[in-house]
């Protein structure tokens, strides 16, 4: 982070032709940017969305409401601009692309084995880590995979302890008694893994997934890029929680785009210090709750780097 | 209303890809467009932002933390494209004019007399009456006014009830010594014009001003063209509660874009039923708070309009 560019659009931020603190959040949020992006007047003008896709073996128990092979269908559907992230991104001017991970080689249950092995795990870090376009001025990681809300709720009792019931929810609208089935498998991966469980990039591998792990890659490098990220629901956030427990600090880039409907969301960004830019009760993935919040960062950055001063306008001052 | 283009839309919300409600209050946002629009495809590619200034005699009672002169600058500022209202119009592709109305001549302390003659509140729901493009897809109405938090709050506790104290605010950032003299200047005017306040439009004329008029005028056209409007904070909300009051029902066609960080809004939005699109701590004014409530509105729209259906896009259901 580059403090004079802080610093320096600290100092705009005060001279602008407004109250002091009259753009609320908007002017914490331009200043942040400042000093990520290394300049006192930061811009939203190529936002990169990545969506990574996966499918997960947890789905052999019974935990979403969606048959597995809408995982290969959605991503036909985000490559011909169907879906709500489609929408999304060229609403505020993004680029988006779409990266599927081994659709046709789920990974293994979590119930009966790690989900994946040493190797695919890196492949998929590796995939998240190549995809991230170093030129961009801000991230929106997104995902989709049939069943991956179990994953997540399992990453996040592992990472952050209490009982699965507490993280798990509805996803895309499972039952009772599918909401039950995912609180129980949860329970048994974190048993069956538990020797393993210290070690967060563990976490990752044992009850992750390739899409969950791709978007632990692109945030870190996006880290190393200072490009500033906008984080979406509750499974990227899981996901990238899995980075600020393996090294404090390394979501220092990252602004919490909204809170979802889904049930741990709202928990897990206050374990990891988030307050969200938006409450809309959204809960779909893809990356849409961030990109939908391009349109509050595009917003505050217009405002900070495009104002008039009190001097260059002639306004007086309180 | 248009109830078969929001038939048609209820229908189309449920066939597009993605869980039932994943998209939260994005979809009740474009069903409720779709309906003022009277199409099933809303858009968001004619928004209007419209600003009125004007100036208040009730400054004398010593209630705003800037001078009064800062009025016709912003207004020159404005007009220059230096204020955060410019920059938020220009980010979200929305047309913005500013009405001064009668600066020079500011309105009479509300303590003392009547705010506006019967003449001058006509003139300025006029200005806002007329202002108003029937071809815009979305309005917004913004306002500047050194002082006029004073009598938005005056307005409140006239059509709502309550103490003084209660519907006050510290506006651009008035101190203790300020607050306290706003709420003496209110309840001195809730005295003093008593006996016409059971009028809502007495209430307009003896305790409000020119540009809250004008956002009254500019609301009521809305209506009539059939054109969605945002909500802004609480000035504009207040001359909103006015036509609310006067006739119940006239603000269907209105959104709540934010709930601003100023003591009452919160409060005067929950009597109108109204919940906020976002929530974060703005406190600007100028149609700046419904103008970011418009990156909001447009993804609704994007989402809504733009994506494909099950059928089209060839994904499984639930």
């Amino acid at each position: 982070r580059d403090a004079a560019a802080h610093a320096a659009a600290v100092a705009r931020n005060g001279q602008l032709t407004k109250p002091p603190g009259a753009l609320g959040r908007l002017e914490e949020l331009a200043v942040w940017f400042a000093g990520w992006q290394g300049t006192d007047r930061p811009r939203c003008e190529r936002p990169q969305v990545l969506v990574f896709a996966g499918n997960h073996g947890v789905v052999a128990q019974g935990v979403s409401a969606f048959p597995a092979e809408v995982t290969v269908q959605m991503v036909a559907n985000f490559r011909h601009g169907g879906a709500a992230i489609n929408q999304l991104s060229k609403a505020f001017g993004a680029t988006m692309s779409v990266h599927a991970l081994e659709l046709e080689r789920p990974t293994a249950d979590f119930t009966v084995a790690p989900a994946m092995e040493e190797a695919e795990v890196v492949a998929a870090l590796r995939c998240g880590w190549e995809a991230v376009d170093a030129g961009a001025d801000v991230l929106v990681t997104g995902e989709m995979g049939i069943g991956n809300t179990t994953p997540a709720a399992a990453i996040a009792a592992a990472l952050f302890g209490g009982e699965p019931a507490g993280w798990v929810g509805r996803g895309t609208g499972v039952d009772d008694a599918g909401l039950a089935r995912k609180a129980d498998a949860v329970a048994r991966g974190l048993a069956l893994h538990a020797a393993r469980l210290g070690d967060p990039l563990q976490v990752l591998r044992c009850l992750g997934g390739r899409e969950l792990a791709a978007m632990a890659g692109a945030i870190a490098r996006a880290r190393v890029e200072r490009v500033p990220v906008v984080l979406d629901g509750f499974i990227c956030t899981a996901s990238a929680a899995v980075l600020e427990k393996a090294a404090a600090g390394s979501l220092d880039h990252c602004v919490a785009g909204h809170v979802s409907a889904e049930g741990g969301h709202g928990r897990l960004l206050a374990a990891l210090g988030k307050a969200p830019l938006l409450d809309l009760g959204l809960r779909l993935g893809e990356g849409s709750g961030a990109a939908l919040a391009l349109g509050v960062v595009k917003g505050a950055l217009a405002c900070h780097s495009g104002m008039a001063t009190f001097a260059e306008a002639g306004v007086s001052g309180a």
